[in-house]
């Protein structure tokens, strides 16, 4: 079988190496070789790097669309429009594609489906959410006996990375975030994994997998780890959690509730204890029960790992002449969700007028709401310092909260506020 | 598809719930219905009981072997005998076929599979392995790029609860196994559960399956958890371990280590904090580096999610009539060496002669077999105890250790001795 890679960076560069050092036990496992005919390369001191001689380097697109002896593209330069382009026009050209690109697939994922089934060619993207780990074929083929009820994970490593240096070196934010450049895990402009779009698109994409029902980034509602302060990571510790930035996909009834934000972990739970640049998925649904997957969700060879096992999937589908067999299915019309309608315990940190009345008409703003208080906490107050409240409330809506805090924000009791969801047990999501 | 499953069991039964309970996802997901047109069940009750009318219940195999409209059985009896030619005369009828009988597979897997192949069916067994972790598909299919360095597991849940009691509550290792029995978690006879033979014949599976070459179940060293004291639980713990029952599967150089035995694990490893009757594999390998899966490994509906992947996975084989044509690969012939040779940390504990010349007697005795010690503890004797020695060694081969142990037990400095295999680092295994 013969392939061509567009891109030879990080992603691509590692698929050429793994297929070069892997080349005979691949052929043996595959039944056949596979052979890497043309690899687009902008810099082809890359590709030389990764192991490939001048006949596999091409600079020309339409070089590789018109080689007939290739039955598949791999796309790995990301970016939308140019890597939209090479995917449909591979397809109508009969060429199955593998991407790494989540970026297109959260997005464009509809339009890529419907033209791959069209084409009766085969797209796979294993690669695009978790880097080595399996989850996508996991979540697709393999679980496929279940109802899911939720997909939560820790599906960036950069930002993962700065949570676990903050909280086990107390490093502030910007110093792990500069330790996180420094060490290549960000990229020179870190806003995608920061702000949490990265794991915004990710989970999209499982979620589309899961609920057989296409979600598209817009519909995430995300939010980063840019504001998280040493002190939030102070609070969680007290109370036996650990912050972490949580990817969301959840269904009851036929409506899925989609997020990205920091939420307060209980110290034993699986994802607690997954650090550094780890990435880990727990998979809750009515046959297993729960399951975690865990390993590194991104870099070279792991992510190479998830190509290379579409790659020898397709292989199969092409000797066997099915390919475009097994579409996505997305049968389901889901509603998504605001993510205040969710319930769950929330931590609340108040920043709360210096008057004697200031607690009772916070608990009396909470308790109109219907808010229960699991916890309060008035930590004693640093001269010259605001009067910081910490509640930790039983499971209630967001905004329910956020009506309670408009009201003391209008009545000027609270100045400042900041709100964390908070999953008290795991049967709270 | 029509499909035939036999036995009505734990597993069976749970095979059928799912199918029934989640029929029309299924069904979309499958792009077909899955008809459960028979069912071997010895006990009617349990037939019915799983949501079975009196049409599909049938007493006898012969029935299910010439109906030729059923094109997949599943076999959920367990043994070996029967089962064993149910599923080969299945397969000669162009039947393909789906078991969870792990058993079977580790033992005559050689010529199930090339049953199979002969008569261009299917057959799978990820419910064999890991319960609801679809931990088999993962290894043949998604991670087909990587060269395994190992594949460690947590692979039996009965033991793991075990442990977990004697660890967390301190129970005795008899208590803890009433309570394991109370719960149902151990078969009445627990024997394949404590003796390690149950995650021996798991391990041969997934090393088969990891390095392409059939490993069996008699090739598999394997030590139980029944002489397991408190005390041992204790003496970890104070060194920063836990206890674990693992089974590991190595490579190195074409030599394979196959082996289940109690392992002092850091406190640190993902594995340490897989408790109750949960179940984990860690996967080292050259592309994903390091990756975990964790979940239910046993029980009926976990179980029965993996068969009905499987399910799956043979019903688009069936509609695209490429049954048989993804064979399981077993190209590689390597040698499975003594687990006595394999380099780790150990840890001894000797109970030695009350003399002034003991502790000396000892030293020498590991210094002439190149045995460099890390640390070495006396706890102070209690009255009419005999002197406990505990030492943890740096990297050796037990070999080393059991002739330094023989050359003190002739001389009657030590009188007796118990070693565990401790996995100080990662890197050690
Ligand atoms: N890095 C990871 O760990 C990871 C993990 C999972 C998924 N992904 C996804 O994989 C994709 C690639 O990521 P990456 O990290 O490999 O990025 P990268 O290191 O920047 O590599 C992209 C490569 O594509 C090349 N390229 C871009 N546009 C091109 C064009 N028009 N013609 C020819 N070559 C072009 C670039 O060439 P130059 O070198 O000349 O700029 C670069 O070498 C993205 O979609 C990303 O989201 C990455
Ligand atoms: N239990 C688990 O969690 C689990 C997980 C993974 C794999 N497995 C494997 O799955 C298999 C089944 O285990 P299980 O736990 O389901 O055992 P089980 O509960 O004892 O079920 C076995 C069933 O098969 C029936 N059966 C046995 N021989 C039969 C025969 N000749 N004709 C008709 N029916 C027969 C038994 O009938 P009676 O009821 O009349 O005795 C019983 O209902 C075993 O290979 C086991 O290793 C089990």
């Amino acid at each position: 079988m013969k392939i061509a890679i567009l891109g030879c960076g990080t992603v691509g560069s590692g698929a050429c190496k793994l297929l070069i050092q892997n080349a005979s036990e691949i052929a043996k496992r595959a039944g056949e070789e596979i052979v890497i005919k043309k690899v687009l390369a902008r810099t082809p001191k890359k590709a030389y790097d990764a192991g490939l001689d001048k006949s596999q380097i091409c600079t020309s697109f339409e070089e590789i669309l018109n080689d007939d002896e290739i039955s598949l593209v791999i796309e790995a330069m990301g970016g939308i429009d140019f890597a939209y382009d090479c995917i449909i026009k591979s397809m109508e050209k009969g060429k199955n594609v593998i991407t790494a690109n989540k970026d297109l697939i959260a997005i464009k994922g509809k339009e890529i489906f419907e033209t791959a089934e069209r084409n009766n060619v085969d797209i796979m993207f294993e690669a695009s959410v978790g880097g080595g780990i399996p989850v996508i074929g996991v979540i697709k083929n393999m679980l496929c006996g279940n109802k899911f009820s939720y997909i939560m994970g820790i599906l960036n490593g950069t930002t993962n990375y700065i949570l676990t240096k903050m909280d086990k070196e107390r490093l502030s934010y910007d110093e792990a975030l500069a330790e996180a450049m420094a060490l290549g895990y960000a990229e020179p402009d870190p806003t995608a994994d920061v702000e949490g779009l990265d794991p915004a698109r990710k989970i999209a994409i499982l979620a589309s997998l899961g609920f057989n029902a296409i979600c598209t980034l817009d519909e995430v509602y995300s939010e980063g780890i840019t504001k998280i302060e040493s002190s939030d990571i102070d609070i969680a510790k007290h109370y036996g959690y650990v912050i972490k930035l949580v990817a969301l996909a959840k269904e009851k009834n036929g409506e899925i509730v989609l997020f990205v934000r920091p939420v307060f972990i209980p110290k034993s739970h699986p994802l607690a204890s997954v650090n550094d640049s780890f990435n880990a998925v727990v998979i809750k649904a009515d046959a297993i029960d729960e399951m975690m997957l865990y390993g590194r969700g991104a870099g070279s060879l792991p992510t190479a790992s998830s190509i290379v096992g579409d790659v020898m999937a397709i292989a199969k589908n092409i000797s066997t002449k099915t390919t475009g067999k097994d579409p996505y299915k997305f049968y389901n019309t889901k509603k998504v969700v605001s993510v205040n309608s969710i319930d769950s315990n929330f931590v609340v940190r108040l920043d709360i007028a210096d008057e004697p009345n200031s607690l009772a008409n916070v608990t009396k703003a909470f308790a109109k709401e219907n808010i229960s208080i699991k916890t309060i906490l008035q930590p004693i107050k640093e001269e010259n310092q605001a009067s910081n409240l910490i509640i930790i409330t039983h499971k209630t809506k967001e905004k329910n909260i956020e009506s309670a805090v408009q009201k003391l924000q209008n009545s000027e009791c609270v100045r400042k506020v900041k709100m964390f969801m908070c999953f008290d047990s795991i049967d709270d999501i």
